[in-house]
């Protein structure tokens, strides 16, 4: 059996989520439906994180295992073609037996993107939260370094229900890095050519970018509401600590849109090939 | 009767164009519904330029007469909560009594994006033609300022059809600037961070940029056209000067498809409500 990683971006407006449901349109469906077609095999596809409904990828992670005898370029090429253009195979390489996109992942990086314009650009309105009111920038740039490091992230967890990921139960994790970001002033100054009109990070636009080992579910959605509590002067950068360390799901502020989040990339051991390393600990 | 200049951006890709037809979704069939359900009144509204089904406005400009008290800023404030988010009213404000967006225009500014990646994103799909082959920047950049001047543009008008613009009869057409353009370099230097994956204007993307007096019908889409003729090695540069004094409908390169294409600004004389200067002369 071959082992293939495919790099994966999708427009999450047309899909409820990555995981497979009955009757609803999502990525892991329609992706397993057309390598069906191509290979003739009902593969199991594995995601390095299973995206809720409305969220958007750009380096989405899935590996899957097959007899098909198919170049990896050759299957890139053939799921293009019968895919929606909504979802694009970036990469399909093989690798290594014991590599699994969800277990083997290092990092992730999740983006979320708000809108400051007055009006929302035509463009832009499935792909960032709009909020033109006043926002203190240099608060919220401050609130997000207090996500870095290793954290009992039970406050910024999803509410229990059923749904929810076996791996919840352990609220642990490793944040990376955790920063508001504003357009590079060197691109903004550009404002006077055309083009401008429209760029995706305009002078209007701020992101939150944050890099960890993983994530729970809705956890982006949650610190990104906190922040916009602290840029709305309702809350201190120095709450989040607090906030933390009340480890109480009721407590976070309130989640931000789907539609406003994007995984960007997954980051793996430079040998893709590579056994998890801690197979038992933090996922 | 108050005279209400519009700046409007909307989403092409929804809308059977600008002009109102029948059973078809067009922009100026919305605007005129919602305008009728804010105003009581059947408004006429008018147009800068009528875009063609799947071209994008950034900055299309509209103007409409009204015995409505409602301030300029109320009527975009009542609008933008009326309309879908693919349509925006970007400014209201209300103008001389003699100012039409059609007649009054200066200068139009059309943008067309050409996505040069391997893999098209699929948050651009909409915005962009996806040319992945091998083109000439240089000789495209060269082609482009040919059409600099003013020219008879009877070899890039739109096949002559009963629906035609009665403006078409006369092909004179000033182009003050024509120009192709790169994502700028200190941009895309910043490729390693991660929105940056996502940008509109990213390494990969190119821009057409014409600003005129006005344009024929698909005149733009076939000066385009041409132009990927010239970076194919198919046309020289110099081929353009020729192929404008053939003065053949027949003879143009191919059209291309209308969603690349996005009206950007319109532009007026320093007082909105100045008469058109030239009301019999070239539009």
């Amino acid at each position: 059996m071959r082992n293939i990683k495919l790099t994966l971006a999708y427009d999450g407006a047309e899909f409820h989520g990555w995981q497979i449901q009955p009757r609803q349109p999502t990525v892991q469906g329609l992706i397993t439906d057309i390598l069906h077609r191509l290979t003739q095999e009902q593969v199991t596809l594995h995601a390095a994180g299973r995206t809720d409904a409305g969220v958007h990828a750009w380096g989405q992670a899935a590996n899957f295992k097959t007899e098909s005898h198919l170049a990896p370029e050759e299957l890139a090429h053939g799921m293009n073609a019968l895919l929606p253009p909504a979802v694009r195979v970036r990469v399909a390489e093989e690798t290594g037996p014991d590599f699994h996109a969800r277990w083997c992942a290092e990092a992730k990086t999740y983006r979320y993107s708000i809108y400051r314009g007055r009006v929302m650009p035509p463009f832009l309105w499935r792909y960032a939260l709009h909020h033109p009111y006043p926002l203190d920038f240099a608060a919220m740039s401050e609130a997000a370094r207090c996500f870095e490091g290793q954290h009992d992230f039970t406050t910024f967890a999803a509410s229990s229900d059923s749904e929810e990921d076996d791996l919840d139960r352990n609220v642990l994790r490793a944040i990376y890095s955790s920063e508001m970001i504003a357009a590079p002033a060197e691109c903004a100054s550009h404002g006077s050519r055309p083009f401008d009109a429209e760029q995706a990070l305009g002078p209007d636009e701020w992101i939150y970018v944050v890099r960890g080992k993983s994530f729970l579910r809705h956890m982006v959605r949650k610190i990104v509401g906190a922040l916009l509590e602290v840029g709305r002067g309702r809350l201190e950068p120095t709450d989040i600590a607090r906030l933390l360390e009340l480890r109480d799901r009721a407590r976070s502020g309130p989640t931000v849109p789907a539609h406003g989040l994007c995984l960007l990339s997954v980051e793996y051991p430079a040998a893709p090939s590579t056994l998890p390393r801690d197979p038992d600990g933090l996922q």
